[in-house]
């Protein structure tokens, strides 16, 4: 049997599960020691009441013969389609068809799989640092990869290289890991050089929902053009608690064709074939999720981590420290003290003050300084955290 | 941008939507006329009430901040793995490890999903007919694909041709569509073929709830010697009626080594970099379903589906017609008639009766002159569906 050797070139855990056995082991050698998880980009607000209310009625349903739910389509039911649909219309002015939308799991299995449907020998850009997974996914297939750093020099916001011969292109705006949000001018000289050598950009949105700014773009389609050349993936994780519920969407539209070839029909292929939908129970929690009500609850939560990101981008500022992010992002993308590297930075908040961050080198070489925080905690452990933040890079910029 | 060219190989629809669209002309055109569906697996019975109490129970816990889960482990939860680990102790009398035992949203995304841990030039073996999934998520990748015919001559039960040479072998016990099982000692000739071929089984056990002969195997790992070839994929969609709350599991043994390489270690990888778990809500019922009284309750949906398959194959044993499966499975698999096609027999029945089979051609040539009937009705329809199949398979003796 031969197995698929690009495995081999994967490092040997994938980053959180590290963060996650480091962190155990340190809490059972100082089991008194409180930890404050900055880390890991999981959400900490319950489900609002009319999520939770649509779950428990439609798991009443699935008990009732006549009201149980077998197989859905694969790609959606119809009712999620259209409540998303008019998301895009009401939030974003971009006009998408049910048909362009296709509900998943999750984004983190979207943007892994849509690889499926391109060719094996294809080269895919994408920023240094990045979300692990683009780069695991990528590495898996055995695609070549040209990474864009992103660093104080570009303002982490990497442009396109017209000289770079691309065929698939990762942007993931507000950006994971470093907080920082594209212009429209800027996404559209990435749509423009897209249309110009024919490559396609996977546009992970799962953090629009944080973009405070309305001239900020929330969707790639906002941009001319983007139709021609982008899919855009996006996740109720982050927008509305979903991270252990698993629902999110990948829009293709029907513009989008390749050598003749429907991209939108090609995903959609690859679903019907390798997928069975996701649980009727999650899609009509999501459907909730874009009711009024839903909607209202949803923006609350939001406005809460908004909170605690400000808190920690205040702390910050207020030590004049290097940091990007925690505006339109609940990531804030911190710069490690001097000759500190991210694990070492990492190894030292555990142990002096039980903050639980991410290593910015855990999302590549670019990071190797960085660590990134997150606003999903509650509040009282993000303020806590904050005041311990504040002792330990206080001393650090008196021995500068 | 290039794409995957292997998705052009692909016939334009996925056989189930084929039908879908056949049957909602026919049902367009002939508004008043009753239709029954003997064609899709799926279920009818609804959630029984220990799963349905606990899906809300787990709803609830969603909505309170202390009991609140955000993502869980990309595997699944250590009490779903310790739950099935008990469940193949206890009814098969096979012992795994929580490792060996990784969850999912279905077997139908990991049958497709396993290939990507192989070599892209692997040879894969399996049966015609079958799961079109299979064969369809194998072209997908550009596999090579050798068929082995299911049919009278060999009870439509492939053995294995020792001069073959393949990477990979596909089994489903009992199968889909033909309703048939392998013998244990069937079995283990094919254990044997893979040991010494250095070939891997990717044995599909969505089926084994069904079989009712404590002598035919429910596991291949009841087989001597499996452990070291097969990976087991099994669903809780024919087992509980999950199909549309989407869970199953995959079992790779940790024994399973290919080249030095830990199969279990590589799928891990592949799950943990491109899935991000079960939703918490499926895995809290999955487990119900383990439990005494969710257990008890699914007995009696399976019962329930055994004895419509009874009545079909009465039905088909009192006019003498030729057929396999229903008794081990929830599939029958029946000869058209004379000189009809699957297709011919598809819109006859359709037309002449109301009943929607699946054309057994959609499961590969081998099924050109069978249909796939389903137990997965309610009784009464399946009690009315006999009816009219034996009026409209009376006729065709007569007519012969």
């Amino acid at each position: 049997m031969k197995i698929n050797r690009n495995y081999l070139r994967l490092p040997d855990n994938y980053l959180f599960s590290t963060i996650a056995a480091k962190t155990r082991a340190y809490q059972a050698a100082h089991p008194q020691q409180a930890l404050i998880k900055l880390s890991i980009g999981d959400v900490s607000r319950p489900l609002p009441v009319p999520v939770v209310k649509t779950l428990q009625d439609a798991s009443a349903e699935m008990g009732q013969r006549a009201t149980f739910q077998g197989y859905g389509p694969e790609t959606g039911y119809p009712w999620l389609k259209a409540a998303i649909r008019d998301y895009y219309q009401t939030t974003k002015g971009v006009t998408l068809t049910p048909d362009e939308i296709i509900i998943s799991d999750g984004a983190k299995s979207d943007v892994a799989n849509l690889l499926d449907i391109f060719d094996p020998h294809c080269t895919v850009a994408m920023t240094d640092p990045v979300y692990p997974v683009y780069w695991e996914s990528n590495v898996m297939v055995g695609h070549k990869i040209k990474l864009l750093p992103a660093t104080a020099k570009n303002g982490f916001l990497p442009m396109p290289n017209r000289h770079a011969r691309v065929d698939l292109i990762y942007l993931c705006n507000p950006a994971n890991p470093t907080g920082v949000c594209y212009t429209r001018e800027q996404l559209k000289q990435w749509v423009d050089f897209a249309l110009k050598h024919h490559a396609v950009i996977l546009y992970d949105a799962a953090y629009e929902a944080f973009v405070r700014d309305p001239q900020l773009p929330t969707s790639i389609y906002q941009i001319a053009g983007a139709k021609q050349c982008a899919i855009e993936i996006c996740s109720l994780s982050k927008t509305a608690g979903f991270t252990g519920l698993r629902c999110g969407y990948t829009v293709v539209p029907t513009a989008l064709i390749a050598r003749g070839v429907s991209l939108n029909r090609l995903w959609q292929r690859r679903q019907t074939a390798k997928f069975n939908g996701v649980s009727y129970l999650v899609q009509r929690a999501a459907a909730a999720v874009f009711s009024p009500t839903g909607w209202t609850a949803i923006q609350r939560n939001l406005r809460y981590y908004q909170r605690n990101t400000t808190l920690i981008t205040q702390t910050l500022d207020s030590l004049n420290w290097s940091y990007v992010g925690g505006v339109h992002s609940p990531y804030v993308w911190v710069r490690c003290p001097k000759g500190q590297t991210a694990w070492q930075f990492f190894d030292y908040l555990l142990s002096h003050a039980g903050i639980i961050c991410t290593p910015g080198v855990g999302f590549g070489k670019a990071g190797e300084h960085y660590v990134r925080l997150t606003g999903f905690n509650t509040y009282a452990q993000t303020r806590r955290a904050c005041q311990l933040l504040n002792k330990v890079l206080t001393q650090f910029k008196q021995n500068i």
